[in-house]
């Protein structure tokens, strides 16, 4: 249909509809970034805005409402975990329908409330709106002495990835499937984490940083992009969860793992201080484009997570 | 029916599901605030977040996308402008359903471009998720070296209000009802314009402020709770717009004017600055109670919009 939003073009849509916008602040990464990066005095002001919908985002029948308050703020902490901040202060906006049950509304908020604690996130106000769906907007705030960006691989960098990936995509389609569930795939499905325990001691080292929302083929192609850099990714060294495929790691989504680029000589720094990740290929020079050598031979890149498909 | 949300329970329920969240960081004011008011140094950041749904907010078949757009982003705006502030940065989140055309998300995001620029907003990012509903909720950052809030409201002030008022709620029923309409009301409805045009120079004398999101009543009511007063307001001296009723500007919402409390001293110079206003009443004692003076008699002062209604 002609005049109905193409389903592939959910980038080149924002590129199109975000022209002409001015920066009349102190912005230093905004759109094609995790969050938002503001130069505030010595420090930098990180701002985020993530919208869960029912229906794309959760389904009541499998999450319980703390569940998906859980996952409404990790998602949005996560985005300042990439950019190596610490979240701070927090609006939500929450639209339900009219026949919503009180006791869901108090849930969601009981399982907001935890993340904030856990996290010290001040709530700073809200708005509740009535709404054919049930959605969760949240605006998060967070602060970085030094925020790394999308923007900053440099060729030669190794690609590292946090933990394991594709177990969120893999917890969907069983339950879809209504098959037998490992509690690990249910967990990364329902609740997932954002990586804030980690995420500054990666931006010591990290030149660029994303979190995995979109699958890793998205995630690489975002930091090539806004990089202006190419990459070479093994697809046997993928951290796959048990239980994922690789194309849900590539192409799955909602992991929320890191992933970064780093210099060679800082790899071994990283892993004393603690953290657990995978090196999972290299920047390369953009000429070379985004390559998946796979059984031994070069592939193209997948897409990642369209969520327009 | 026992377990769905009650529709006159808005705020209670928010009172209820706030509970338990703890200030972490130098909020100054937050839930119960047209914006969070955060301490940044010398200044102060305000952060609001406002979400309209189709259907509740905006109506495809009245309004252009660029009418929404615009409305969008002066809802917020008027939120920054109730504090005394200056917008700075902002998020947008825009939920479409599938069917959604193209043309309207870049018509939206046109009328949101259009208010952008001439407010100087910096876009700062977004997000674009699918959703039963259109949708769409903005994160809005602002400044203020004074910010004046709900609560600073003093015996003896005396009530003012911006423009005229229930023009919004008047322009909503005509256009139900598929009456005859002026353009005025038309436009009060389908194009309401936040009063940062006045803003700054009504927060040189106001003790308290607000905007007029959900009715006269309703923003008094607001006033007195949070700065713990009473309040004596005339019927007769509101200034209705034309076509409008006594029961739409006290209760029909969404004419975004400016509500405030200032010393009655300080009147003559705030006209003085060219800032067209009116005075409805004045701040009492919290003893005395909201009461409205109406031909000669006391009333109750009747309950603002309820947006579960």
């Amino acid at each position: 249909m002609k005049n109905v939003m193409k389903i592939t073009d959910e980038f080149g849509l924002v590129n199109k509809i975000t022209r002409g916008f001015k920066n009349y602040h102190n912005l230093v990464a905004g759109v094609g970034d995790d969050t938002a990066v503001i130069k505030n005095g010595n420090k930098y002001l990180l701002l985020t805005c993530d919208a869960l919908a029912e229906g794309d985002h959760f389904d009541c029948s499998w999450s319980t409402p703390e569940q998906i308050g859980n996952k409404a703020v990790e998602v949005n902490v996560s985005d300042v975990a990439s950019t190596g901040g610490r979240p701070t202060l927090m609006l939500i906006s929450i639209a339900i329908t009219k026949d919503t049950p009180e006791e869901w509304v108090v849930g969601v908020y009981r399982g907001i409330k935890q993340v904030c604690n856990k996290y010290k996130i001040t709530l700073a106000g809200g708005d509740t709106i009535n709404s054919g769906v049930r959605l969760i907007s949240i605006a998060l705030l967070g602060e970085s002495e030094k925020p790394i960006l999308r923007s900053g691989a440099r060729v030669g960098d190794l690609i590292g990835v946090t933990g394991v990936v594709g177990g969120a995509a893999a917890g969907l389609r069983l339950l879809k499937q209504g098959a037998k569930i490992s509690s690990l795939l249910k967990q990364k499905h329902l609740s997932p984490r954002a990586r804030l325990d980690i995420s500054d001691k990666i931006a010591r080292y990290a030149h660029s940083m994303i979190d995995i929302s979109d699958g890793v083929a998205s995630e690489i192609k975002h930091i090539c992009e806004e990089s202006r850099k190419g990459a070479m990714v093994y697809a046997e060294q993928i951290p796959l969860c048990p239980g994922a495929n690789l194309a849900e790691a590539l192409s799955g989504g909602e992991d929320y793992e890191l992933l970064f680029t780093l210099a060679p000589g800082d790899t071994q720094k990283l892993k004393n201080s603690g953290v657990g990740f995978t090196i999972i290929g290299e920047v390369t020079e953009k000429k070379n484009g985004i390559v998946l050598k796979k059984e031994g031979r070069n592939q193209t890149m997948p897409d990642g997570y369209n969520h327009f498909i």
